[in-house]
């Protein structure tokens, strides 16, 4: 007899729920090959649910290929391969590479783990609700467009109200130098395949974010890092790494910069503005953690009003990361240019998914929701960083807002040895090597707020401290 | 007094019917930045609607900047730039490139133009009650994820369906081999990206799909073209073509090849896969059209069981081009590789719309619906091959399925002028040069039956001819 608990009030449909139960017990070898189900109405009574779900439920399974039908001797457990799921099939072989660190984060096979070292927040953290509200509209709408593709630039009204938003931050950008995006992921490709050829210099942040520095090497760049203070990029070492390269573009978070959530200073950005200029490289500023930003900030394309600066957001920190929704914005001819490489590379973008951004944006919960979100950031920053100087580790700077404390222990030289051993603690943590254009050795570790307040990673940075 | 017309049965919101009519007006400088706006109550008596209805409106178009509310004074039409939307920037000064096609086909701005060049279905052959009683369901489950990434690889279940009906054709794919893309077009892109480094030597069919060129120049490949027969690839042709050339990978379709909307015959299958293994190279088969196939065809990954052979899906031409989702399946390493291009290129891809697809595959309406999209393509495809009969063209072979009717006119040499002078009369046609992986002339057109129907067209072409 089968031993499935059915859950009435959970709001998973039965059908989903039998599917999903008997999927599990073939999968793992405890229904067999060949093994004969409950008959439909027996199952019906033994779970007390309706024949229909029942029905419903087997025609599921058989469209599956997990179960078949023969005529008047009811449904077997059909023959058919394991079905095994790959952990990252490399992982082992592998240092810890960029890449290792993004399947670390994205896999959820591991959903024990404590991701302290994740770059962004936790689902409980975010709007559910109003994600659901604007979708149950959307979904009413007649004039949505559900199955054609999108304009080649991205939803108009969405650009249009990037256009506001921009223009709260004192940059102006018209909605046709506006292109929405597969998130800021897509993004920073699209500008790094339309500007860099193999062997092109590039600066980056050091530290800074490093599945940028990724796709830069696949690309074929050759990365050359620029220190970054708590006032933003070292002008001062960039003038003299600008004695020996010639770097295409320069590549910067300016605001809640990653790791270090630290901002650009107002003569830093100028400084940085005239460099450009003077040594005839592009900008791109990745502004994903902008909505984090409590006060003012600089922000390098309110100065330059993207005549050198590509500028680049994201609404998966804030809304979800799900959607794949970002965008960049530039000068009209590079705006054309990179749709044209966006075309190439990905046809266009979902107009349902930015349709229900720009309803979250419009609807006008959103500052609101923001700003909780701000208080909340703050109350846990402050926690992560009581929690530390108890551990003994002091932060680089005071952060000025969003999700992420970077900082160290005086007597820890290399943070990588301490990150392998948390991984079998069951912590991943994310030390600083990865954060460095040649994954250098550091000291430092960037913690995430919204997941540091756990007694185990506390416990575990005691024991090694002790 | 304002001239908006609301309609309260089509199923558009009145907000947004408000919101949009005033933008409109706001832009088209009907009202001019500083004018008053009427006072809400005599808004709301005016047009028979609820004060709130009118408020909520006027909130949103000053979240959206179109207008500023002055206590106590009332609502004005806010002072900010014109937001002109561009076309196509470089269009005009353009040859009719790849980009330039991509454009004319997505671009929305020219809703009237008869799209007799385009490569996929209208929006009223598509399943769109289908989508949103999904999408419905989706919306109620307390269980879907909507705001965190998803797993680097795709949504398992989905790849467990693909799994299925791999498995159907006689492609064993396990989930771990199969990757799930931001549709087809990603999947090509990555393979590209992975495997071809600028200069390589790239095959592909001739005459083939132009987006996929486009993409092949911008990662710096060489094309060579290998003649398309109506038996598929001109394998005789090719092993001259083997004798100059060392292509590290053949694109090709083999099922409802576009544009000849013919299929590979076995013989061609076998050799085709003799001739990869004898020159060592790849074949990524495109295999996006497949479900247009009305009986049993060959397919290359089914001989070849992913050894040398990448196989790519999509559900864009099907279900939904919006939601963008697509697939590759292929020996396991590869697999591994080609997701971390993916990560690094796009992160993840989204779930929410890998669920709504899977549980547009599994509800069991899926077959029904694309058998009778076959009854309904047969009996256009017959309507165009007797128009194009009644001015004079003649199909390259009798299509054996899907949207597509290649053909040309006896006097007929180079078909891009006739292209250009449909283009002035409103009807965007798909000439053979685009097809061609040098642009070279030809005299063939592309029609996409489900809309070649449209008494537009056949009057051109008997002009034309006559």
């Amino acid at each position: 007899m089968l031993d499935l608990s059915l859950d009435t009030e959970g709001g998973v449909p039965l059908v989903d729920q039998i599917v999903d139960g008997l999927r599990r017990r073939i999968d793992d070898r405890l229904l067999r090959p060949g093994a004969r189900l409950l008959p439909i109405r027996r199952f019906a009574e033994h779970h007390g649910v309706s024949r229909f779900t029942v029905v419903e439920a087997y025609d599921r399974l058989v469209a599956l290929g997990h179960i078949k039908s023969r005529r008047g001797a009811g449904f077997f457990v059909a023959a058919r391969p394991a079905v095994a799921e790959s952990t990252a099939p490399a992982a082992t072989d592998r240092a810890v590479d960029v890449v290792w660190m993004l399947r670390q984060g994205l896999e959820s096979a591991d959903g024990d783990r404590l991701k302290v070292g994740s770059g962004w927040l936790p689902a409980d953290w975010m709007d559910q609700d109003g994600i659901r509200r604007n979708l149950r509209t959307l979904t009413r709408r007649a004039d949505v467009r559900l199955t054609s593709y999108g304009h080649p630039q991205g939803y108009l009204p969405l650009r249009q109200q990037l256009q506001v938003k921009l223009g709260e931050m004192g940059i102006a950008a018209e909605p046709r130098r506006i292109v929405l995006t597969h998130g800021a992921t897509q993004a920073l490709d699209m500008v790094a395949r339309y500007l860099i050829k193999p062997g092109d210099c590039v600066f980056v942040d050091d530290p800074g974010y490093w599945s940028l520095f990724g796709n830069l090497r696949m690309q074929g760049a050759q990365l050359v890092g620029v220190p970054r203070t708590p006032d933003g990029p070292d002008t001062e070492a960039m003038k003299t790494l600008l004695e020996q390269h010639r770097p295409k573009v320069f590549f910067t978070h300016t605001v809640l910069h990653n790791p270090t959530a630290t901002n650009i200073s107002p003569a830093a950005a100028h400084q940085l503005l005239k460099l450009a200029e003077r040594h005839n490289f592009l900008i791109v500023e990745d502004d994903t953690y902008s909505d984090f930003q409590p006060g003012p900030a600089t922000r390098l394309a309110a100065l330059d009003q993207l005549e050198r600066v590509i500028y680049i957001g994201s609404f998966s920190k804030t809304l979800s990361a799900d959607l794949r929704v970002g965008f960049l914005a530039c000068q009209d001819d590079l705006a054309a240019a990179l749709t044209d490489v966006k075309l190439l590379a990905a046809l266009s973008t979902s107009e349902f998914n930015e349709r229900l951004v720009y309803l979250m944006l419009i609807e006008g919960h959103y500052r609101k929701y923001i700003e909780r979100m701000h208080g909340r950031l703050a109350d846990a920053t402050g926690a992560t960083l009581r929690m530390l100087e108890r551990v003994g580790f002091a932060p680089y700077a005071e952060p000025e807002g969003g999700l992420f404390v970077w900082a160290k222990a005086p007597a820890l030289e290399d943070a990588a040895p301490l990150a392998g051993r948390a991984a079998k603690a069951g912590i991943m943590l994310a030390p600083g090597n990865v954060f460095r254009p040649q994954m250098q050795a550091s000291p430092w570790l960037r913690f995430n707020v919204a997941v540091a307040d756990d007694p185990r990673l506390e416990r575990f940075l005691a024991e090694q401290a002790g």
